[in-house]
C-alpha cells in the first residue's frame, strides 16, 4: 500500500468512500459499524440507542452564522436526528494549539452551550489536548452523540423504492459559501450565512407525522446534496432524478456559487435534511416540515419542496433535469472543492 | 482574559484542572460533567449506562510496546472501567494528515482491532477528517466510549475516608517513559515498553471481590500516579502518606528515570489502575488483582500491592516517606516534563 492520503479523503466524496470501504471497513468491520449510516443504533440493556462521532476541522473557525464550536455540536445532533434519533448526551473532545489565546477556546466553549442549549442535549465528558504551535490550527473539536431511538423503523436508505420522492427541507449550500466566503479572499461581498443548526425538530415532524412513510433521511454535509443522493441511489439501487428548477438556493449564495463556478448542489450544508418519503405521504411530509418554523440555532422547515424522483434505474444513477430539458449525470465527486468546511 | 494556552494546559497537572474548572465548567458544567470523573453516569430510559471520551495525540505513533491506535482504545475502555463501568462500544474519529502514507493509517486500524477484540468491545461509528500537511503531525484520534454499569455503588473519590489504603495493580511509568525514548534521542537504550493494555479484567475483579469496600479506582494517565493521589486527596479532604519504597517500578523503568531526571510517581501510566479500599477488604482486593493473569492487550495484577494510607489531613496534602525516614510532599504538577504521551 504505498498511497498517501489526500485532502480528497476528507471531502466526502468518491475517495472518502473508498477510504472507508477500503481501508477501514476490511479491519473495524462489524455488523453495526459497516451500514455506513449515520450513526450506530444498538441496544444496550433495554434502551434502544443511537451513537454517532464526528470530527470538526474547519477553517477559519469562526463565519458568517457559525464557529467550530456551534458547528460541533449541530453536526452530532443532527447526525443522531436523521437517524431517526432524539439526542441526550454528548461528549467533546478538545485538541487545542500551544499558544490559542483562551478567550478563543472560551468563546467556542459558548456556542458549544448555546448550541446544546438549544438541541436540547448536555454535554457529559470532554478531554482536551494540547499540541505544538503549528500542529492543530487552532482547534479541533470531536464531538460524540448518544440518543435515544425514537423511529420505529428506522429511517434506511436501503427501504428507497422507486416512486418515492425526495425532499429538502429548506435553501441548500448556505454553509459551505459562507465559510468559503470567510476563509478567502474571493473579493465577494455576499450576505451569505451558514444555516448551521439542530435539524431534530424537523426529523421529529416527520418521524411523528408520516411514520413508516419515511424511508430515508440524512444532512446533507460534505458533499452536500449531491452526495446524499448519490449515497442514496446506492444503498437501494435505483435511480434518483432531481428537478433542478425546484432546487431551493438563496439568491446571494446562488450569485457566490456562480462566480466561483461551483455546484450548489455539490456544497455542504448544516441545518437542512433530505428525506426520501413514500408518494402517498409526500403533502404530509412537506405540510409536516414547513410547520416547524425554526428559530436561534434551530433549523426551520418553511422552505420544504420536493426536487426530485426515484426511479427504477439504472442502478445508482443520479441525473438531473435542467431547467432547459436536458439532463446531466450528478455523479460522486472525486475531489475537493471545497476542504475544511466542517 | 488575555491568556493563552500552553503545552501545560494538555499536561493533566495543576493547570490542566485551572483549565478545565476556570474555563470549561463555567460553560458548559451540569450535574453529570462537573464531578469530573473518568466517565459520565447516567440512565436513558432504564439503562445505567457509562460515557467517556479522550482525544490521543501521542507522539511518535508508534512506541515499544504500543501505538496511537491501540492507545486510544486501551485509554477509552480503561476510563470506563475504573469508572465501574464493563465497556461496550466505542467510536473512533481521526483527524488525518494529507500525506499520510495509507499504510500508517492501516497499521493503526489494526492495532485498534486488535484492542478492541481483547477489550471486547465493537467500534460502531467512526469519522475521518483530512487536514494539510503539517497541520496534524500526521494522525489524531478521538475515541468515545459507552459502557453498561456494574459497581454499585459506582467507586467515587469522594467515599474515600482516613484508615483506607491504596493499592497500584502493578508497576508503574512505563508508558510514559517507552514513549519518551521513542522521542528523543536521550542515548539511553533501555528495555522499557509501554504498559498499554484494557484493566476492566482488573477493575471488574476488584468490584466483584470486595463490592462497595471498593471506594475509588482510576487509571493514572497523564500526571501520573502522583496526579490521581492529589485528585483523590482533594475530592475526599483527606491526606495521603505514599510509602515510597512500595511503590513498583520495574528496574529499566527505574534506570531511565534516574538518568533523566524524572520521578516516577508522575510518569503517565496506561495498563494499570489505582485503588482506594477500606483496610478490612485490603486483602481481599490485593487477592482479587492478583488472581488477574492478563495476556496479549490485558492488564494483569499479579504485581499489585499497597502503595499508600489515607489519613485525616491536611486535607488535600500529599506525601512520601521516603526510604529513609524523610517526607517529602508530592504536589501537582505546574508545568509538563513529558509533553503528549497519550
Amino acid at each position: 500500500m504505498t498511497e498517501r492520503i489526500t485532502m480528497a479523503h476528507g471531502a466526502g466524496g468518491g475517495a472518502s468512500r473508498r477510504l472507508i470501504e477500503e481501508v477501514c471497513l476490511p479491519r473495524l468491520g462489524n455488523d453495526l459499524l459497516s451500514p455506513l449510516s449515520d450513526a450506530a443504533l444498538l441496544n444496550v440493556d433495554g434502551a434502544r440507542l443511537a451513537v454517532t462521532t464526528d470530527a470538526f476541522v474547519v477553517r477559519p473557525l469562526r463565519f458568517p452564522g457559525g464557529s467550530i464550536g456551534g458547528l460541533a455540536v449541530h453536526g452530532t445532533v443532527n447526525d443522531l436526528a436523521v437517524s431517526g434519533a432524539e439526542p441526550v448526551v454528548l461528549t467533546a473532545a478538545f485538541v487545542l494549539e500551544d499558544g490559542l489565546a483562551l478567550a478563543v477556546f472560551a468563546d467556542e466553549l459558548d456556542a458549544m452551550a448555546k448550541a446544546a442549549a438549544a438541541a436540547g442535549v448536555r454535554i457529559v465528558a470532554g478531554d482536551t489536548k494540547v499540541v505544538e504551535a503549528g500542529a492543530a490550527d487552532g482547534l479541533y473539536v470531536v464531538t460524540t452523540g448518544v440518543g435515544r431511538q425514537h423511529a420505529d423503523p428506522a429511517p434506511d436508505p436501503r427501504r428507497i423504492e422507486p416512486g418515492d420522492v425526495v425532499i429538502v427541507s429548506g435553501p441548500i449550500a448556505d454553509h459551505g459559501i459562507a465559510v468559503l466566503l470567510a476563509r478567502e479572499d474571493l473579493g465577494i461581498d455576499a450576505a451569505v450565512r451558514s444555516d448551521a443548526a439542530s435539524v431534530w425538530p424537523l426529523a421529529e415532524a416527520l418521524i411523528d407525522g408520516i411514520g413508516d412513510g419515511l424511508r430515508a433521511m440524512r444532512d446533507p454535509t460534505r458533499g452536500g446534496v449531491a452526495t446524499t443522493l448519490n449515497e442514496f441511489a446506492r444503498s437501494a439501487g435505483v435511480a434518483i432524478e432531481v428537478d433542478e428548477a425546484a432546487v431551493p438556493v438563496n439568491g446571494p449564495t446562488r450569485g457566490a456559487c456562480e462566480l466561483l463556478g461551483l455546484d450548489p448542489l455539490y456544497v455542504a450544508n448544516e441545518g437542512c435534511i433530505v428525506a426520501v418519503v413514500t408518494p402517498d405521504v409526500a403533502d404530509d411530509a412537506l405540510a409536516a416540515l414547513r410547520a416547524v418554523r425554526g428559530g436561534p440555532a434551530v433549523a426551520g422547515g418553511t422552505g420544504a419542496v420536493v426536487i426530485a424522483e426515484v426511479l427504477s434505474g439504472p442502478s445508482g444513477r443520479v441525473t438531473g433535469r435542467t431547467t432547459f430539458g436536458g439532463r446531466r449525470i450528478i455523479d460522486l465527486l472525486a475531489g475537493d472543492p471545497l476542504p475544511r468546511i466542517c
